[in-house]
């Protein structure tokens, strides 16, 4: 009930809307791997089903698991969850998931990017990505929804969309030899316009500091609404983090949306640094050819990885020092959602964030 | 999104429907093992996929697949058909799958049986069928439909009923020691009546010659409407099937259903006697555990299997001296439904037939 269409979403009427705008439901992925999650995954479980059931209060969700964790997945998440077979090799749907784009029709469909599980042989985080590779298609089979099949290497959280036309990214991350090396950045623009319905690009130079995924945008910014982008900033000026910060918010600030909007920028607090335990460190397998946990490296924190749901938004509780700060800034952006911090270091600590489990099914439009 | 509940489908006003009141759609699991069926399963997929398309024309399909096969699955299949990942360890979804059941108010719950194999460590045909037990609730949380567990182990197939209050099942295979061994005919009866909203029983001996199933009703006799039953029926004397299908009929012709009705019994022809070829037999993987599929070995072929779509009968291609003359009877029987046949020899070479590989999902009732 998914087929593949030959064209474009930018040809067909098609835009990816922006995260704030209406969800019909949200998809997670059950983590799992040892040699990613330490102590059998049993701690980032216990994460990512807190993070489920903070959604699932805002908008319907589905998890997509394993069959060997189904039954331990059933059991452990409300019976209003909704819980699928779907083999991953792990757990970041952002990333491995569809792009949904809409029209004004009430035309849901969804864009299947090409994943080498961020970079490949070159860089990439494990080997092998089949099965991430096929949970696009999956996907779109089980929410019925027709295929694009993008012609190029993306994860979903290298990007962000404003929808109005806007993409932001980072040229760390998608210029990155390791994902298109024989595309130029205006061929990546011009892909990204015709898969997302957008027609302006806001690069950012990089992405927070020691970063795995190449510097993923989602992971430093992103739209809290059109002309208005929340960043991740390190004050202190010594943290390789400061000057990373400090040129993305030169650059938003200098730049112009598809609209010719100005960007505010509104600066959310860096937690941390936050490193590695060797406790943490002990409880993961060691497997070649898999990025290695080791005690003391600093990891790629931040409050910009949040969800942002319908009605609400869940935000990763980081760092106790600051935590109470940045559900405060998120308040004042989103004033009519209920604004949830959930315990995230374990998520934190196999490479990423909420954004980066998470993926969102727009609403359909109708008369837009 | 399926809450296991502590009740029973009788107690809530549910009833499994008769096969021939409307469906919303069918489910069929894709055949891979290797040692089940020859050449890498290969004409077999071919075979399930035919049903699947003639299906796909009376009511939307979705087709169980594991990952491995995905991919290939999607491809051969036509766009309209849902394919989503389950793991199985076999393809008969008809008795691994849940049977559902309806309310007169718009509901539509799962009955979610325990699943052995046929026969488990005794006489089972397979080892291990863990996946299999699983199919149930994956296929509810993918519809989205409450679940019932029913502390008896039972196959879809092992039972039919009229959806008044009549069930039918042959005593081979219910009250055989290796399904229920603890279990009285009286508990077995009133587990399906529980189950099913049911309150009669009509038991028949004997399941089809030689039959792996330890004799399933589905394979010998079904319900084309209440109080009228198509009986695959052998003529010839010397034929072991003579006498269980005559001993079947005077068991229907002695019968009251629920509601007091004698029944009228409609014969099939019987075909064959078919047999495996040795050409057929050296195709499939000798494993230890698994039943042999062994030159000359007789096959329970029968028009009985057939899946009672809401538009459209499809029934197997057995025997050419009497594909037509099945067609025929089915025609008269079923006149406003288009019946078709599909070459299934690949499927019965496999161990069972079209009603085995399909599972309907009713369409919800209103007003009832």
């Amino acid at each position: 009930m998914s087929a593949t269409l030959a064209s474009t979403p930018a040809a067909d009427g098609y835009r990816m809307p922006g995260e704030f705008e209406e969800h019909q439901g949200c998809w997670i992925a059950w983590p799992e791997r040892s040699d990613n999650w330490r102590l059998g995954a049993k701690p980032a479980q216990e994460a990512y089903a807190a993070v489920a059931e903070a959604i699932n209060l805002s908008e319907p969700v589905t998890v997509a698991v394993s069959d060997r964790q189904f039954e331990h997945c059933r059991t452990v998440l409300s019976p209003s969850i909704r819980v699928v077979e779907i083999s991953t090799d792990d757990a970041w749907i952002r990333d491995m998931g569809p792009s949904f784009v809409v029209d004004g029709s009430g035309g849901r469909r969804g864009v299947d990017w090409h994943f080498n599980a961020w970079g490949g042989l070159d860089g990439g985080l494990y080997f092998p990505w089949d099965r991430d590779e096929r949970v696009a298609r999956k996907v779109l089979e089980v929410e019925g929804a027709d295929r694009y099949r993008a012609p190029i290497v993306l994860e979903g959280g290298s990007i962000h969309v404003d929808g109005e036309g806007t993409v932001m990214a980072t040229e760390e991350c998608l210029l990155n030899a390791n994902r298109n090396p024989d595309l130029s950045r205006e061929q990546i623009e011009q892909a990204l316009f015709e898969y997302l319905g957008a027609e302006k690009m806001i690069w950012l130079r990089r992405g927070v500091y020691n970063d795995e995924t190449d510097g993923h945008v989602d992971n430093l910014a992103c739209f809290a609404r059109p002309g208005v982008v929340l960043l991740t900033y390190a004050e202190d000026e010594s943290d390789p983090q400061h000057a990373i910060s400090r040129d993305a918010e030169e650059r938003l600030q200098r730049a112009r949306d598809a609209r010719g909007r100005s960007i505010e920028v509104v600066r959310l607090p860096s937690p941390g640094p936050i490193t590695i335990t060797a406790e943490e460190a002990s409880g993961v397998d060691a497997v070649a050819g898999t990025l290695p946990r080791r005690d003391g490296d600093r990891l790629a924190a931040s409050y910009a990885n949040f969800y942002l749901g319908t009605t609400r938004v869940v935000f990763p509780l980081l760092d106790e020092r600051c935590d109470e700060r940045a559900g405060e800034i998120l308040r004042g952006c989103f004033p009519e959602r209920e604004v949830i911090g959930v315990p995230a270091r374990e998520i934190l600590l196999g490479g990423g964030n909420i954004h980066c489990i998470t993926q969102q099914v727009p609403a359909r439009r109708e008369g837009v």
